[in-house]
């Protein structure tokens, strides 16, 4: 391809066509997709009418069940994955959440893991048969990596006749394959990466499955939207100022972002690589909070800091685990071992009624089990999403500029590249102290809790938010303050699906006072009928590295959720 | 004090005698110290002629031993700070390593130890009754910090009218106090903290105590001159680019550069803080390996990660230690389970005698006892210390020069301030890229050793000199490079005393070939008759946070070393 003869558009327009090209004949959709105004909601029913129950019943089971399966020779790997390649194809077709199809590849790898199984009895790792989708900035062998940036097309990550395009293989992907799971999909990232919408000009927008006039969330949207739809058990996404939570909370999925160090990010392709005030991080993404947990133990089982020198030596901490096991089942009687803060608001913009009663749902389940619930009210809360908005464009917006400019195409609405300043080394020293200065001010206050809660022990865990609003109307996500503070704080923090936008129960209550203009925007543009159907989650929100804490309460509180609202 | 009327001479002049004026009429030395040329070693029998035999043995005992008295109430709190205080006050009047002498709050702070040991029958902490010394980056209440600043004098880090002056209290000084260790003094630093060398325009120059005629090295020179003249039993340093490598290698005694965030540094005072791409880190210095452990782990006990953002959540884990410790004695009966690589030089200086005898009697001693030596030779080794170089002037040298025109002082000609180019986001983040390339390539090269040992592991750690030369001559410091790629790597790094240059056995050996133009400089300037009695460490290198196996390993090869001198 001579690229003085082709414009950005028909490279685009290409890659687009190869993606639904590499989805076998078999699988694609050729009648009518009904158009949102008729059909918002396309998971459930109506995606299982293109597949057969046992596809049905494989695809609706959660990595821990579908692990069990294929790790005991119940379920073959091969069949697994064909039911997930299906799947995954026709969620594409519905929703735009892919990048890249490589089901052929895969199901070499399920039989290669079959005829192991056969031949030893035993499960090639912890992930044994399991299919898991990749966000698309992880190099697979044998497969492109865009990140929807059409000049990353036929290159590696932009640069031409570099030769480890399609032959480099991500850390974390040596991992997952080492632990038997089976790579098979990427999922759609936005433009740049910085966004809290998946959007960019080859696979064009990525849907709301659950309400097609909505956003699945950025910029691990593609993932979240594929998971939803039940097109992958799980898969990894990345997160440096919401990335993972926002499409987990967008999709009514479990997500994970990890303190930084604990995923290997090693040989993954990146938005301004190099950046250090603010580090991405990788984190899992799935359909129940044991899938996080299998996913996130069975890459600790790899040793990732013998092979990426930003992985910290922590393997999975058994005793973290059954600590905070016992503490929650201690508490059943004795309700004060466990407490928790609720973060109601940042001080910059309230939550939409469906968030404000996913808090309430989670806040009553806490307190109908008896746990105390404290208001969560850090002084300067709005800092923490200044400094991550400055730490974002450090080089006033250069990287992606470029990356963008490598083929000319049109930037995308939706991306947060704040252009002009670039910084020199001494200011970004002094943001760096900043940086410090609050997350020491925000210890502090978590440590001063032990004084509220009247049980001599601070608060175990947070919750809060993802986003002022449920899965976003196109063009209206405007404050990412939510997550971002997280990222600076460096905490853990999963996501825990809570209810959906519901038209006749969450409509505007009484006039609120706005804490800025922002949220007078932010506030004047819900609507109840939009938003119906929208998937809202919440943080569950520790100190850093505590993954294994958060992720042993997650599973807790899911259960609590669940049984509450049954 | 009217800062107009005053020179930064007479600050100086006035802080210098402020310090000698801190220490007790009945501690000053009135009699004539014979100059350098006479005496050069003023350690041993000289400072022991100040002492009483009580004294004696009390200060010549380590941390370890000390601790044991102390908390089993066979010595008083008192009368070990009393003891260390004294030779302390000595230590400062032969060599010039104090920055700040608070013996009277250390002696009320033991009574106060004293009287909870007589109430309780128990100690306060796991270092009940230990003086401990600190670098003059730590801050303690009723005392100042000047890190060797004229400009800082009478301030908060440089800050007039600061409230935090005399009142702040870092985060290490806070657990060492909670630990029951009983803090009595801050040592000396160079200017800038940027130096191998410690001089400041406040005390003048640290000498060497085993060579008046030598460097004390730097910058956690007070530290390594006072520890090694027993002047304290252990203290914490601080280390950029070798900074408690290089003064525990040069007085002979132990050091850790432990990997970043594993000891606190929350709340002291820093050059150019805020710069993150290679981070400063604190450690342990003192006279035995198990004084590095004792110290260690105190502080880990304190949980630091709960108060200093930095910090990570990774206490003293046992069974990494049990696992080293069963290794070291099954390798008794095979020696393959432990393997060893030896760096002979680092492609850019090579080891003056004194140094490359020092390292052949470790790798000897190791080979006596069966274990595998191979060579250490990655490939591009000098790489790492030019992006230390880089590194550390990201800002041109802006910091520190401001540091400097606070009070208009002179320059140290050792200091390393590279003034010039002040690097951008863009640029700072393409560093970063490349310290990461550097750290995955290292990172490789130890795990294909497990080809080259034979053993099917790769090695366990590997014998590195410390510098190209013993103690250095005032002046003569080149290269930092052996100590400087530790810290990209950030790798854990304990230094052993092994030796002392001797002017009859350390001769010139046969004409060698110069590495380089600094090479030659480097060689051309080793003088036997000057290094006589210099003190030589050799570093004992593991992987990032490998501490408790470092450390558990050192202890064990200085016994060996110990028992192989004898």
């Amino acid at each position: 391809m001579a690229s003085v003869t082709v414009s950005w558009q028909e490279v685009a327009e290409a890659k687009r066509l190869a993606i639904l090209d590499a989805i076998p004949e078999k699988w694609r959709i050729r009648e009518c997709i009904p158009p949102a105004t008729e059909l918002p909601d396309v998971t459930g029913n109506y995606i299982q009418g293109f597949l057969s129950p046992r596809e049905i019943e494989i695809t609706e089971a959660d990595a821990v069940t579908i692990t069990k399966q294929t790790s005991s020779g119940n379920w073959s790997a091969v069949e697994a994955t064909e039911a997930f390649c299906h799947r995954a194809a026709i969620a594409h077709q519905l929703v735009n959440c892919l990048h890249e199809v490589f089901f052929e590849d895969a199901i070499q790898v399920a039989k290669e893991l079959d005829a192991y199984f056969g031949a030893t009895g035993k499960p090639m790792g912890p992930l044994h048969g399991l299919p898991v989708s990749l966000k698309d900035q992880f190099h697979v062998k044998g497969v492109e990596t865009t990140m929807g940036y059409v000049g990353w097309v036929g290159t590696f990550e932009g640069k031409r006749d570099d030769p480890r395009a399609k032959m480099a293989e991500s850390e974390l992907v040596r991992e997952l394959r080492r632990a038997g799971a089976i790579v098979f999909c990427k999922t759609s990232v936005p433009l740049t990466l910085m966004a809290g919408e998946t959007a960019n000009n080859i696979i064009g927008y990525t849907w709301n499955p659950k309400n097609r006039h909505l956003s699945c969330g950025g910029s691990s949207g593609g993932e979240g939207a594929l998971i939803a739809l039940r097109g992958s058990p799980a898969g990894f996404g990345t997160d440096i100022g919401g990335s993972i939570r926002v499409p987990a909370a967008f999709n009514g999925i479990f997500g994970l972002r990890p303190s930084a160090g604990r995923m290997p990010y090693e040989g993954a392709a990146n938005s301004i690589d190099g950046q250090n005030t603010i580090l991405s991080v990788v984190g899992p993404m799935g359909t129940s909070a044991g899938s996080l947990k299998l996913l996130f133990k069975a890459i600790l089982s790899q040793e990732p800091w013998l092979h990426d020198p930003l992985a910290l030596a922590m393997p999975w901490r058994d005793d973290v685990e059954m600590q905070t096991q016992s503490l929650i089942e201690a508490s059943a009687k004795d309700p004060s071992l466990l407490t928790f803060a609720i973060m109601r608001h940042d001080s910059v913009v309230q939550p939409h009624p469906p968030v404000r009663q996913a808090l309430m749902l989670m806040e009553q389940t806490l307190k109908n089990r008896g746990h105390q619930v404290i208001e969560w009210c850090p002084q300067n809360c709005q800092v923490g999403h200044e400094i991550a908005d400055k730490a974002y464009s450090l080089d006033g917006g250069e990287d992606l500029t470029d990356q963008i400019a490598l083929s000319g195409e049109g930037k995308i609405p939706q991306c947060f590249i704040q252009t002009g300043k670039h910084w020199k080394a001494r200011e970004i020293a002094a943001l760096n102290v900043q940086k410090r200065l609050y997350q020491k001010m925000y210890m502090d206050y978590w440590n001063s809790t032990d004084q509220l809660t009247g049980t001599g022990r601070p608060v175990d865990a947070i919750i809060c938010p993802v986003a002022p609003h449920a899965a976003v109307i196109p063009g209206r996500y405007r404050h990412v303050g939510y997550t971002s503070f997280v990222n600076v704080l460096d905490y853990t923090s999963a996501v825990i699906p809570v209810t959906n936008a519901d038209k006749v129960v969450h409509r505007i209550g009484n006039p609120i006072e706005y804490l800025s203009d922002i949220d007078e925007q932010v506030q004047s543009e819900y609507d109840a009928e939009m938003y119906h159907g929208a998937p809202v989650g919440i943080q569950l929100i520790g100190r850093r590295l505590e993954e294994e804490k958060i992720l042993t309460m997650a599973d807790f509180i899911s259960r609590e959720l669940e049984n509450a609202l049954k």
